[in-house]
Order: structure tokens, then sequence, then C-alpha cells
């Protein structure tokens, strides 16, 4: 036993390809959690301060998988991965490799598939973080597929952070991924227009900030009690008992008269409009707001039968 | 004095017109903190529980309004306030009303237009909550315009909530009414689609709101981080430091990607990428994602110069 808490004979050597600033934070992290670790990147000088700090850089992805029996990959998407592995193959055949890029989850079934072929076990993943909070107890990382894969090395999946194994189905981690960042861009988007919108009145961002995030944010749309109505979202129960979506569509229909008025951008209001009245239209006019969930759920009308061109 | 705490000399006398769920809910209020009140409704049968606990009704809006020196509207909308009102000019002369209506900002300018013409003094206001929260401690009222009317009416205006008073422009409280409820749609828009696009995987809206509203949601779009970026916001100053936008256009396709291999509605996704790439389009691609904040800022393009169908 050693007083250093680095490097002792428990942490299993891992690979990385990829340092780009997400890969650069994983590397840190396995680094300072003492795991051996062995990097790779395309533009080699990207490892100088890693090989500093007691990494080892590979000249080839080749050598880089050999050096541990699991690689992590965090490149681009899945085309770059595919085209980084090929040479590797028969280097990877009976390894396991956990790819934290992100894509779709029919890019994550297609990579299973050819894993599968060449004889590599493959656990698809995906990072719910940002890089500075890598390696943190909180720092979700989302697992799918090869359970086998995600238990023999929960060790080094937990020094990431912490991981979630969401099931045998790989697209999954991939689709929960997509899902989350769809709510934060839809909110972010929220808040960064309704700040350009006061913003037209020479509202500064930061007096709206206080009222917009500092009150009504966290008091109107709570999140716990948001989270107590997914059970209705189930049901496919919207009941229309407080306000209705004919009420709700009144106050769509300001938000984006106001828009044009003040001279911003009304994309994001017109289209929330547009799928009010669809709703509205499809019969869901007296169930609440979250009736929206039902027009969600269909694919969205080819260009060819819809008729309102939007920005 | 007396022991109750209701209908004390210290309660000034209020007039509501209009009572749908929110005027029930500021009648009810008031009628609890002990005000004297006289209601009006175009149809009087809504008043029968409220005259039951002690309101009177008025048969015109005439004779309603001379009942109090504060009137409050809460009707569907501007038109229909006039429309109510105009009967009733000259009984209104020289008594405030106080509008809780939505519109839009011109709608408030051109009512004080109005108001003045006719002699009446008029405050615009906006409830930023959801009727059973109405006379809650944090229920918070917003005004804007006359703070002679304000400051007059303190009292009552307090009964309802917690008032704020936003400044001289009239337009100020829908305009801030309007872009928090911009946030709140958007917020709602992102959780339904979210969870339809998990949802086409067979993912329970349960399940994934645990870890979307349990942990991702506060954690990662925790708000009182975003207020700390609301100077940059008004600074136009959005470091890609940690990430760029070019970085999140790829994020937004594969969301919009991933909605469309799904079968669920690709519109909101479509939109956001779209948005994205005509802020990267603009010269923002370095930046960080707040920079699409300067691209709300400015109109949307006419249909003619669009090419792009939505949804």
């Amino acid at each position: 036993m050693t007083t250093q808490h680095s490097t002792g004979p428990q942490h299993k050597p891992v690979t990385l390809l990829g340092l780009g600033p997400m890969g650069k934070a994983l590397a840190e992290t396995l680094l300072e959690k003492g795991h051996p670790l062995t990097v790779w990147n395309r533009s080699p000088e990207k490892a100088d301060d890693l090989v500093a700090r007691g990494a080892r850089r590979a000249r080839t992805v080749a050598e880089a998988v050999t050096a541990s029996p699991l690689t992590l990959v965090c490149l681009t998407d899945y085309d770059t991965m595919h085209k980084v592995l090929e040479p590797a193959a028969e280097a990877l055949a009976g390894r396991a490799v956990v790819n934290l890029n992100s894509g779709t989850p029919a890019e994550a079934r297609a990579a299973v598939r050819r894993s599968e072929d060449r004889g590599v076990d493959y656990l698809d993943g995906a990072i719910m973080v940002p890089p500075p909070m890598v390696g943190q107890p909180g720092a979700v990382f989302l697992y799918s597929g090869s359970r086998a894969v995600y238990e023999q090395h929960s060790e080094a999946l937990t020094s990431l952070g912490d991981p979630r194994y969401l099931g045998d189905d790989p697209g999954l981690a991939v689709l929960y991924n997509t899902a989350l960042l769809d709510m934060m861009y839809s909110t972010l988007n929220g808040w960064l227009h309704a700040t350009a919108l006061v913003g037209s009145a020479n509202v500064p961002a930061r007096e709206f900030a206080e009222l917009a995030l500092g009150w009504f944010m966290p008091v109107v749309v709570d999140y716990a009690a948001l989270a107590r109505l997914a059970p209705d979202l189930d049901a496919g129960h919207y009941p229309g008992t407080l306000s209705t979506l004919v009420m709700n569509l009144n106050a769509l229909d300001h938000i984006t008269r106001t828009s044009e008025e003040q001279g911003v951008h009304s994309g994001h209001p017109r289209l929330m409009k547009e799928i009010a009245e669809r709703a509205i239209a499809e019969g869901h006019g007296g169930e609440s707001y979250l009736a929206v969930h039902e027009l969600f759920k269909k694919a969205t009308l080819s260009k060819e039968e819809t008729s309102t061109p939007l920005p």
C-alpha cells in the first residue's frame, strides 16, 4: 500500500481516443483517480500536458487499444469513430470499447452490429455534464447496450462520474442524451428570446433575470411539480380544470404579436402558437396545455402538406 | 376595532369586472382580506357564490364602477375591456381602473391614451401566477404606467399578492408578462417534446422525469447560474471558451435527426437548429450558445426571404 491515492494496483489501465475539451477532461479525471492511461489524438501535441502528468502517448490507434482492456472513445461522431477504429480492428478483437460520442439511436445500433462483426465488446454511452463537472460525484454518464461491458468496467466508469445503465437497447443512451439536450436548448432559447423581448424596451438582461430566473421560473415552472404531472402524460390524461389549451393559445398569440410589434425574432413563438393551434384542431382544445404532448408524439407533416413558412 | 380580520374600516371598496377562473380567484381573495366588493359579469349567475359570501352584484357596469374608487378589470382582452367600459365612461371619469387582461404593449399604450381622453386614471397590470396562487405572499402582480394610481391603491393591490411597479411605460407589465410566459411555454415544450422523444422507445414519462426533472434540469440548467450570465447578454459578450455555437449545432443536428428517425414531431428541434445555423452564418460560430441572443434581438426575415417550411 502507498499513501498517495494514485496508480494503486486496484486501478485498471484505460485507453482514451480523442482529446477535445471533453476528452481532456476525461483524461485528467482518469489520471487523478489513478488509472494508468494511454491516449491517442490525431494531432499528437494535444497530449503534451497529459504526458507531463503521467499519461502514455500512443503513436497509432492499434498501439493505444493494445495497452488496455478498455478503450474509451470521445470523438466528434460515429463516422469519425468508425474511421479511427478501422485500422485497429485486429488489435481490438476481444477487447471492450465504450463510445461517448453523441449521435442518433440508429447510429448507436449500427455501431453495435459493426462491433459484433469484428468481435469487439461494445457499450454505448453519453456524457450529461460539461467538461468541468467530469469526475465529480453528481456527473451523470448514461450507458446502454452490453450489460457485460458495463459491469466488467464499472470501476473505470465510476471514476468518471455517476454511471447509469439504461438497458439492453444500445440506442437508449443517445436517445436520453438527445432528449435532455432538447430540453436544455428549449429552455435556453426561451430565456434568450424572452430577454431579447424585454430588451426591445431597454430592460437590461440583468434586471429581467432577477424576476425571471430568481422568482418566476423556480416558482411557477417548478420542476418537482412538473414531475408530478408525468403520470398524466403516460396516461394521455390532460384535465383542463385550471386552464385550457384554448386559453393558452390566447397567450401564445400575445407572445407572437408582441414579438412582431417589438421587432424581435418571432419564429419561436409563432411555431409554439402553430403547435397549439394544431393540437386544438385535433380536438385537444378543452384539455390542459400538456395535451401538445399528443402532437409531439407524431411525426411532423411533410413539407408538401404544410403551408406556413418559418424562418 | 373588531376581532374578525374582515371588513374593517381600513379596507377600501373594490369593484371587479369579469368572473372567469382568474376573476373569481381575485374576488375570493378580496373578500377574504375584507374588501367591500362589487362584481359584474356578463353572465350574472357567475356571481352567485360570491354574493353568498358577501359580494354585491351590480346589474350594469356603470352601477358597478360607481360603487368603488378602484375598478379592477379581468376580461379576455383589451377589445373586450373597451366594449365593456364604454357604456360606463361617464361614471368612470375621475376614478381609477387597473387592467389585468393580457395583450401587447401597443394595446396597453392605446388603452392609456383612451383612458386619458375620458378622464380615467389608468394603470396596466399582469398577473404572473395561476388562480390558486392569487392572494398568497409570493404571488407576483406586475404593474406599469400611472405611479399615482399604483400608490393610491397599493393597499388593495397588496391584498392580491406581491405587487411590483415596473415603471412609467404602460407597456412594461404586459411585455414582462409576455416574456415570462414565452420562457414558460418554451420550457414546457422542451419537456413535452423530450418526453415524446424517449416515449418513442417506450420509456415512460415518469421514468424520464426522474432523470430530466429530478437531476438534469436543476443541476445542468441551473437558474442561478444562468442569472450570473445575464451581464454577458447585456454586454453582447459570449466567450466560447467551454463550447462553441458550432459544437452546439452538432448536438442540435442530432436532436433533429433523432426526432425524424424516431418518428416524433421535428418542427421544434429543426427551428432551433436553423436559428443556430443562422447565428453561425452571421459570424457567431466561435462564441458560446448564448450568442443566439443576438439573432433573437432582430425581427424574423419576411416570408419572401425564407425558404424552409415548418412544421
